[in-house]
């Protein structure tokens, strides 16, 4: 799964292997997409985008935002999946106002929303999934979202650039269109094999910490697979990758993946437990992993990408915990802006490492029971085992008496690209976890102060 | 205990009310104290303070960091407590160098400063408590700090000058010295009435976070009471003032509060569950109270004061976990230097609020086997009471249809002064809790990311 660095003298074999990704809209079979500009920014960038699943209803799976104001979009979509069991037509996206804390207007406009969807694409509403981001408080400006989803729906297209339009049209603050692709090989009913898509867009690229959400993203595969198997390929990925996603420790109230079965590759349906669906949830966790390294190496104001693995933990509940708390780590933050090789912020910082709240832990594969004892507990370390690397230089080995001479200038050097990769190792087990954030700059400051309400 | 703005039509009212409080070093009897520059910090600023207790051991109390790679003054203080059963006579503090991170050598650096300083005191170095700042991953210069310590132990003094030295010595990146000062009055043996002084000095200003921790801070009081007495008055008191404080997200390694009791004003000993204890209590909460707020007004790159009061919370651990959020918000920080009246943003920081973990929920009175069960659950949020308020400007009611007509320029002016105090009504019942921070500013990100490791 990652490339092992030569910095620790024993390293951790990391047991798991993920396909490989290319950074592309490749449109899988069965669906059709575009995006528009409907004025909804007032900038005029496109804000709008639509996908439908053309050969009847598509299975669908969800993560959503756990935070309490959760959106109209979001609390729409669940209303959505509960009525249908998961099985949906279409997703609706407007990009610039989240509508979100407005009340019972905005769950109003939010359910004409999904009658506008509808009629303009000929399906019923309540087959319609939302996602809506930008500012809170503000309600969405309906005759323009009316007149632009009619137009829209005469110019979607089964095509990699009708993706990319989708793409496009949900951006925010987001400077790149994020998009990647995992194609896979599964069996058919006739016995050949079939090249199945997996392709997930996603925006980022503020107010995003992990906790069972990230920001908006849609996966569409035309594999062929129930809601509940979707499901159960598209938790544990979110929650390796998602979950492990901090641009600035705010949990949006809008934060939602969608990932949506056309069946149209005419390979056979995924069954539980087979060797094919963990074929396939490889392909959605890859997809998942590079869409949270984009977000995050586009969070706002960031110059790098921050990465930290964690091996030779207790269990992967306490390596992701480490991961998280490493990248979240507002000094550890700066000093990688500062191409600072601060060792000591990181060990303060994975000192502080706390594990999940139970729902998370229990995604990440944690029993019930041990899931509720374990909530928020320090995640275990031994000083005196710990091993730190940064950008290939070690800098800490608690078992040869803590700090360990490095050449500074060179590590600085190291860290000057587009990726700092921070591994510790914790001498204790074999457990594995990493986390994706970006470096704390003054831009960010700048855009986050005069950012209008 | 707060002063009640009339933003909102039914205020809850707050049933404690602390005492006021100078900030100034009042010196409590009993004790000597003195701090001078002993070339530990490259600045030549001061680094190296003493306090001791003149007739005989003091009583005293700790809270100390949670943090997994606590420093070795923490580990070394920690020992001390235990084999003196709470009955100390001095403590030694060293700023510039965390002593952290650095291993077993750490260690026997600091068992040598007690060493150095029991001698310089000609006290036992068991009976020595340890505090020290700085950075992390370097050692101590003995030499520097022996040299200091013998010069420094002539110069100590029963004095508020003497007590100002020491808080100077204890500064970082610290723009002020920080010091709280409230004299209760308390009953004496003979029936009579006695001043009793509670001070504290401490300072702050990076790497804090609300976690039974601070950054440094040491109480002083001429009261009469026993360890274990101190320590019930101690703990509620930090709860609920440097557990909701936060800088920058950034538990440090070395956070001590240390509360000790000279007996020297010749007031009878603090009994368990007294009228005297309760007023002593609220001495020490005035202290920490404030000079959480002097942390919170000097954090790094800060220009302001940011404060949230939640009231009409379910109970105080909902009420603390919502303003800890809000106040813990990059987003919300960030508009808070912008002086943007950002609700939506205060909105989502109280939608993600958690309860902290089970020590720091029974630290503020709830009962451990729910304390165990609530552990980072979501704290209980009903979109349909809320209301918001910034710098006294109502800006939502969730039982008025959400988002208020508000003034912004209003109230963008009223947030340009040295506080900004956000309010939160829940709407659901009689908890309170409040929170201190800052807001987020270029200067931090310079400071941080320009910082020698």
């Amino acid at each position: 799964m990652t490339t092992v660095t030569g910095d620790f003298d024993v390293v951790t074999a990391v047991d798991r292997q993920l396909p490989s990704v290319e950074r592309a809209c490749r449109m899988p079979a069965g669906f059709r997409a575009g995006g528009r500009a409907a004025g909804i920014k007032a900038s005029g960038r496109p804000d709008l985008a639509l996908v439908v699943a053309d050969g009847g209803p598509a299975a669908a799976a969800a993560v959503f935002t756990p935070n309490a104001f959760a959106a109209a979009p979001v609390r729409q979509s669940r209303t959505v999946l509960t009525a249908t069991d998961g099985w949906v037509r279409a997703v609706v996206s407007t990009s610039g106002c989240a509508n979100a804390a407005t009340g019972a207007a905005g769950d109003a406009d939010q359910a004409r929303v999904g009658e506008l969807a509808g009629a303009a694409l000929g399906i019923e509403p309540g087959e319609v999934l939302h996602l809506s981001t930008g500012v809170i408080g503000t309600r969405l400006p309906l005759d323009r979202v009316e007149a632009g989803l009619l137009d829209l729906a005469s110019m979607l297209a089964a095509t990699d650039d009708g993706l990319e339009a989708a793409a496009t049209a949900l951006r925010t603050t987001d400077s790149t269109t994020k998009a990647a692709t995992v194609t896979v090989r599964l069996p058919g009913p006739d016995g050949a094999a079939r090249d199945v898509r997996v392709t997930g867009i996603a925006k980022g690229v503020g107010m995003i910490h992990p906790r069972m959400a990230t920001m908006l993203s849609v996966i569409l595969t035309d594999a062929s697979a129930s809601p509940g198997v979707l499901a159960a390929a598209l938790r544990p990925a979110a929650a390796r990758t998602w979950n492990q996603l901090s641009v600035d420790g705010d949990t949006s109230t809008n934060d939602t993946v969608f990932l949506l079965a056309s069946g149209a590759a005419e390979a056979s349906e995924l069954e539980a437990g087979s060797g094919a669906l963990a074929g396939f949830a490889g392909a959605v966790e890859a997809v998942a992993r590079d869409l949270a390294r984009q977000q995050a190496a586009d969070g706002e104001g960031a110059t790098c990408l921050l990465t930290c693995q964690v091996t030779g933990a207790g269990d992967d509940a306490d390596a992701r915990a480490v991961a998280r708390a490493v990248i979240s780590s507002s000094l550890v933050k700066a000093a990688a802006h500062g191409k600072d090789p601060n060792w000591g912020r990181i060990a303060g910082a994975a000192g502080n490492a706390r594990l999940a709240d139970a729902a998370v832990l229990e995604a990440a594969g944690v029993p019930p029971a041990e899931a509720a004892a374990r909530a928020g507990t320090a995640a275990v370390l031994d000083t005196e085992r710990l091993r730190i690397a940064i950008a290939g230089h070690l800098v800490f080995d608690g078992a040869a008496g803590g700090p360990q001479p490095f050449d500074p200038a060179a590590t600085r050097a190291a860290m000057g690209g587009p990726e700092i990769l921070i591994r510790l190792d914790l001498g204790l087990g074999d457990g594995f976890g990493e986390a994706f954030g970006c470096d704390l700059t003054e831009a960010y400051v700048i855009e986050n102060s005069e950012y209008t309400t």
